[in-house]
């Protein structure tokens, strides 16, 4: 049998979604239920997968299908394509699966030519209107299916505008408007070497594959990659006869939300303009009216839109975000889809609703977007202030919130200057660990290097401070105190403003609105808490960390990355000590120092915890981020350390590697340099020793995770390292503490042995971070460099250190996890890489059956989120 | 049941050779075989390897069998420990699987005391003999099993001459080996702490461990890696009873081959001495007699020996290596093993048992080593010479073969000096693909830098050419035109030598001989092609390379590294022009320059394949490897291109990456820009057209290898590029020439989703050398660095870049191969990494069923013979 490519509003219903796209769905459902939508028919999201299979060529059998529903839609509205006496006009609309505002094609006003522009002048009496309408079909043609630009059109209309002396587009006449139409079909052949088409079936064909086009442009991509949206997913495309709300003063258009999406609050939301076109809504040329003036001017249609608005909502279930048309008195329902809120109405929507009986708290917790919590944990730009100001660059939105603040170019400026109480952004080429403390005390880290793995991304993450990273426009001059972005300049002490949830700067001091969590809040989690599976650890390396994941609801630490200390005090002295120490005493003396540092690390640490487990790693990064690169302060450190500056620099030359990411670290560190393992398994030990004294009821046992183990043989032995000295310690200190080891799971090599290295790996955790750079081979210090060619190509639509690759990567995992339980059942298993705080991550770990997610503490809450929803979704 | 941990010989035969090592179970045999044989017992590897699991401790269990077998000893022989009058002495032996010479250790004399010497010497009316054994024992057990310094033994010896005023050894009396004796024992309580064990059973038991321990001595270790033993199968130990070949003039002591070793004549090869030790003929203070005096001497033994050699070879099917003593007239068998021989050799052999109907053909194939091969391949030191040749340092033997020439330190040099018809040795601190023309004219290359799978010693494979790498001893000073080894000096100019197959480096010319290729060679390899299942093909980017490895026999071309030939002549100027084109034109011209270029480059390979099968496989590495990095190169390169200097340095630290190898090479290059593989793709079809077109007989199917794919849509974007260039050039020619597009797999994504890619790539190859660092998570730049603590820590016992590492890379490669050809059943399956030229590897890639390797010309030989190998073992 033929398949079915084109369904008219009447044969679909909400649940044809993927087939339909949202819109279609919806169109065909409010069609169900009797309420009144304009007829039209729905080219299937398969007619597109189809058109891409193809090459981009609508093949004849679809056509045929697209020509025979026009034919039923004629028949169905009297009106025909092209006719003298009742033209149909019809738009021509996208509407993918999942709701992509703005990103696709639309065109209005299909149908009008010469013949038809004169019909509908006279019979509507109003030929301007006619006119106006046919000039903006010409103008939206071009510009949309013909890729001419829209400028010219713009100055076309100008310079009539200058001819006849006038400044408003009002005060243009029919026959002005017949003239643009001229100049616009003239215009558009010379611009594109043919006639503007005057058969509305070839207008229709040429606009239904602009549409399918438009689903590859690179805001469509874009799009999809920040919001997850499948490229084979495809779009259909609606065609539907139009309706005129700008045909006299009994017409008008609007839309409106059944509650108020920035609140929440339970109360019909919207704006409408009597005799008016969707776009000069959106222009602002005219201000709109609120909803409820409707009552005034068009009792009947306001009656029936409360009515089906009502109807809708306990329909969907969900707060409905409509467009609608007033053609002459008569109402029309062009849209309904769930309405975007923010978080904060999310939260006492979703509550709201569970108190009305509308739906169960299983639904509640689907209907909010885990990422939108984000924005309750952050300060954001108060929006006035946002609204007046204008961005000076984009870039990548690193780690949210906003932040505003005088500019500094180095960690110790920010310091500096942060101790006399002033503001500052640390703007930075590109941030490295010593720059810790200086991010610490800023509002904000811009960089002009790096993505959104870079070190900078996921420190700031970490510490909840607002991060935009990547700003490749930025011009640095740091030495000389300035960095210039296009033609301005901005000096040391200059204010500018970062959105890291957008990625914008802006050169000038916006005001900021603290982040505020609300009672719905607490109640919403509760429900999360109590249906997810999952348990939701943290990645924190310090106490202040630690206590803020558990203001956030983590539920232990999955990671501490003991290197993030080394950069404290004279913590960093002694790393360097132990680093050129040349004989064991030199070795054993730096680490010696370290010890007692370490241990008081890990005290904080467990207090702030409170008896939560709590994983440390051991030392994983190549030891060469501990020592400085420029010469100035190899000079210095070469006097502090009282050796030749010619034998420090050996020291660094030798460890300079070609492929540090492959490298000598992780374990490899514990193989060649023991001492390490036991300085720090002697700090892990007695710290926990201490803190169980003072707080038995605490019981601490303390997680020891071994970095990038490859074999087995390997583990054993830098797990003899720990076990010995562990044992040894418990045993002088006359106690019974237990303690576990286990070990990261991130190369490959460990996924494909993990029944062997489960032999003696108490629990895994899968390093996600490295086992994607691994899997693909892809440097995460320099797949930005190619990654954004990858994303226009097609070949990829996510960054995969942002989005567990569930093929490649996630294929690992699952046979990791199977092998790993083969050999112990009640291994425990978790992921500490960044996809442990990504939603669409979160869900492939629980369908795993994986125990926990670390992620950072301010990821925390969304985690507990999409852990819940993980749950609900995974049990269906 | 008790597990039997000890063996008497009589209980065991050759084929528990795994159980009682190789020495044991020939032992065993031999006394089977009613030769005669000195009792004895041996203690299992099983036991070796329970004394390692239990932490170096041998267990009750296994102690109290010893014991309970030495009882058995005891009775057999009449014999007994201590025995005032009739002592029972033993020697005590490692035995592994594999026969280890000279890496394990032995003791002799064992049970001698105070009592025992003096029983000795009254019952052999020798004391001199009696206290000569004494002292040596407990030199030997002092030595061996306290690891107390020898030297301070030979001292002690030196000192009693001197008082003696005598000057040899032999002229010492039996009085003065009992002063030795005292004096020994004397520095033994001092050295140690304690009395030197007058028990025999204790002198046994420490000896027994002590042999266990030197199991895992470094020497051990690093033999064990070379050979490809694994360090499981521990070490067997052998006790048996003493026969004295030095007890007067009627004993005698010797060591003889069934075959000539060196030569592989059929004719009884050795040599012995009478009144002596085994130490003796070996020490080479008395010259051995050849062992067809021994007829003369003791002719009953020789003629019951000459008896028992021809029972052994028959019996073994294999030329015997044999270890005898003589005492009081009466022969005994110590030892037999199959014996090591020259290539040559093992040749001769093989093909003469087959023709003397001992053997059949498979048997001959096992019997011959495929490394050896090599050693026919390429020049040799003249043994003389080198005999006299004292090495000045050794590193590692990266490409073998022997080679001789003065000192130079760059390509240049190497080209000039060649020209002048001089012969050079290429000393670099390390290679990159600059140098490839000086490589080629030197007589072998010597880095400071690098591993087995560096740049030089990769290059150096595939010419032939002689290469000695990672040579850390040598301190280099090119720019002042010399470098130093210790104290030792060498100018620009001066003569070295290097060995290839044995690391060593020689100050001084000495003599090579050209490689020998004999007549059986050309037979034997026959029968292995015959048997082989795997085709061969090899890694060539060069007609002359090519050409090379086809008269080694090589069936075609597995991989063409097309960037190799980007540093010859104008080609690498035009590869720069791409680098730093900024416009579309400017990219055009650098591509339309280097078309015709790489199209000759395919051709002259076509050319010297004459029809066989070639994979070229595109453009690879990173671009950075393609410009210059020292800064008189730079301006130079500037200068050359008419640029900024400011501008090229900016170009080439754009190309900077953090991690080179997991960057933008490989088909990323492909997909960021497409007109690399558009030239590279009109070349090679344009090169097939045209060598088609004069070879028509030939009918040449290009091969398109797309490198580092990690995904379908990947292959698909660049596969695309392909096909329509391709298509069109085939179209326009008016020709049918197929061609086929296959990938590489190398990224462990790769080898998950085989089963994707195989819908499109027409074949696999494995780029072992890739998947094995990301699996690993091991840069092969850097490993260096730490891989031999992991050898040390035995936690890898060989360099996974030489040996293919099967549980965890090798588990990749099934998996790939298995989706691989459940999407396409008659996938073509290869390996080009540097492991399709190593003969355990090949035994791997055989057995998962592949239908090709791909190695170095100069390995063909040993993948021929390593293929036949594995074809046969694998059937069985």
């Amino acid at each position: 049998m033929e398949k079915k490519y084109v369904y008219l509003f009447n044969e679909g219903d909400a649940n044809m979604r993927n087939l339909l796209g949202g819109k279609g769905a919806n169109l065909a459902e409010m069609s169900k239920l009797g309420m009144p939508v304009p007829n039209g028919f729905t080219i299937t999201t398969e007619a597109c997968n189809k058109y891409y299979e193809d090459d981009e060529v609508i093949n004849d059998e679809i056509k045929a299908q697209i020509m025979e529903y026009l034919a039923k839609l004629e028949e169905e509205t009297g009106k025909k394509f092209g006719d003298a006496e009742n033209p149909l006009l019809v738009s021509v609309r996208s509407g993918a699966r999942a709701s992509m505002p703005g990103m696709m094609d639309t065109i209005l006003n299909l149908g009008i030519n010469d013949v038809v522009a004169e019909t509908i002048a006279e019979k509507s009496g109003n030929p301007r209107f006619a006119y106006d309408s046919y000039r903006r079909f010409i103008q939206m043609f071009a510009d949309v299916v013909k890729g001419l630009s829209k400028k010219r059109f713009e100055e076309i209309i100008d310079e009539l505008k200058a001819e006849r002396g006038i400044k408003d587009d009002l005060e243009l006449t029919a026959d002005d408007m017949k003239t643009l139409v001229e100049r616009f079909k003239e215009f558009y052949r010379t611009g594109l070497g043919e006639d503007f088409p005057t058969d509305p079936k070839q207008q229709m064909m040429e606009a239904i594959e602009a549409v399918f086009r438009s689903w590859n442009n690179d805001r469509a991509i874009y799009y999809r990659r920040m919001n997850d949206i499948p490229g084979d997913w495809g779009t259909a495309v609606n065609v539907q006869m139009m309706v005129f709300g700008n045909m006299g003063e009994d017409c008008g258009t609007g839309v409106a939300f059944t509650r108020n999406p920035a609140t929440g609050e339970n109360k019909l939301y919207g704006e409408f303009l009597m005799n008016a076109q969707g776009e000069d809504v959106v222009a602002g040329v005219r201000t709109p009216k609120k909803i409820d003036q409707l009552k005034e001017v068009s009792p009947t249609a306001y009656d029936q839109f409360v009515d089906i608005c009502s109807k809708l909502e306990n329909h969907y279930k969900n707060m409905q975000d409509m467009e609608f048309t007033i053609e002459n008195g008569k109402l029309f329902m062009l849209q309904t889809r769930n309405g975007k809120r923010t978080a904060q109405a999310a939260l006492k929507i979703a509550c709201d609703m569970v108190d009305e009986g509308l739906i169960n708290t299983d639904e509640a917790l689907m209907m909010v977007e885990p990422q939108q919590l984000d924005s309750l944990l952050h300060p954001m730009f108060d929006a006035d202030a946002l609204a007046a100001a204008e961005a000076v660059t984009s870039a990548l939105p690193a780690s949210p919130g906003a932040g505003s603040g005088q500019i500094v170019f180095s960690a110790e400026e920010a310091k500096e200057e942060a101790e006399k109480g002033k503001k500052v952004i640390l703007v930075r080429l590109e941030t490295s660990p010593e720059d810790i403390e200086g991010m610490a005390v800023s509002q904000g880290i811009l960089t002009v290097r790096g993505g959104m793995t870079s070190h900078a991304a996921v420190v700031a993450r970490g510490m909840g401070a607002c991060c935009v990273s990547g700003a490749g426009d930025i011009e640095m001059h740091d030495d000389e105190g300035y960095f210039v972005i296009g033609d301005k300049k901005f000096n040391r002490g200059d204010w500018i403003s970062i959105d890291g949830s957008t990625g914008n700067v802006y050169g000038e001091a916006i005001k900021t609105v603290p982040a505020t969590i609300s009672g719905d809040f607490e109640r919403f989690m509760k429900w999360a808490d109590d249906r997810r599976r999952l348990k939701i650890r943290t990645n924190a390396d310090t106490p202040r960390d630690a206590a803020q994941a558990v203001a956030f609801g983590a539920e232990g630490i999955g990671l501490v990355r003991t290197e993030h200390m080394f950069f404290e005090g004279d913590k960093i002295k002694a790393i360097r000590e132990m680093i050129v120490a040349k004989t064991d005493d030199q070795m054993k003396a730096a680490l010696d120092k370290l010890e007692p540092m370490q241990q008081k690390d890990f005290e904080g640490i467990y207090e702030a915890m409170e008896g939560r487990p709590v994983t440390i790693r051991y030392l994983d990064p190549p030891l060469h981020e501990f020592v400085p690169t420029n010469p100035d302060d190899i000079k210095e450190l070469a006097r502090e350390m009282n050796i030749g500056e010619d034998e420090l620099n050996q020291v660094i030359s030798n460890l300079h590697e070609v492929n540090p990411m492959m490298g000598h670290r992780g374990s490899r560190l514990a193989v060649s340099n023991p001492g390490i393992a036991k300085m720090q398994t002697a700090a892990v030990i007695k710290a926990a020793l201490n803190v169980n004294k003072a707080h038995p009821e605490w019981n601490i046992v303390p997680e020891i995770m071994l970095p990038l183990i490859g074999d087995l043989a390997e583990l054993k032995y830098v797990k003899k390292i720990v076990t010995t000295t562990a044992d040894e310690i418990i045993k002088e200190a006359g106690s019974d503490m237990k303690y576990h080891v286990g070990t990261m799971i991130e190369v490959p090599r460990a996924a494909l042995l993990a029944d062997e290295i489960a032999k003696e790996a108490e629990f895994f955790s899968f390093g996600t971070n490295d086992l994607t750079q691994l899997t693909f081979g892809f440097s995460r210090d320099d797949a930005g460099k190619f990654l954004p060619q990858y994303y226009s190509a097609k070949i990829y639509e996510n960054d995969p250190f942002a989005r567990l690759d569930q093929n490649g990567v996630g294929k690992l995992v699952e046979m990791a996890a199977n092998l790993g339980r083969q050999t112990r059942p009640d291994i425990k298993l978790g992921v500490c890489g960044e996809h442990g705080g990504d939603p669409a991550s979160i869900h492939f770990v629980d369908k795993m059956g994986l125990n926990y997610v670390s992620c950072s503490p301010y990821r925390v809450p969304i985690a507990r989120l999409a852990a819940a929803q993980a749950t609900i979704e995974n049990e269906k």
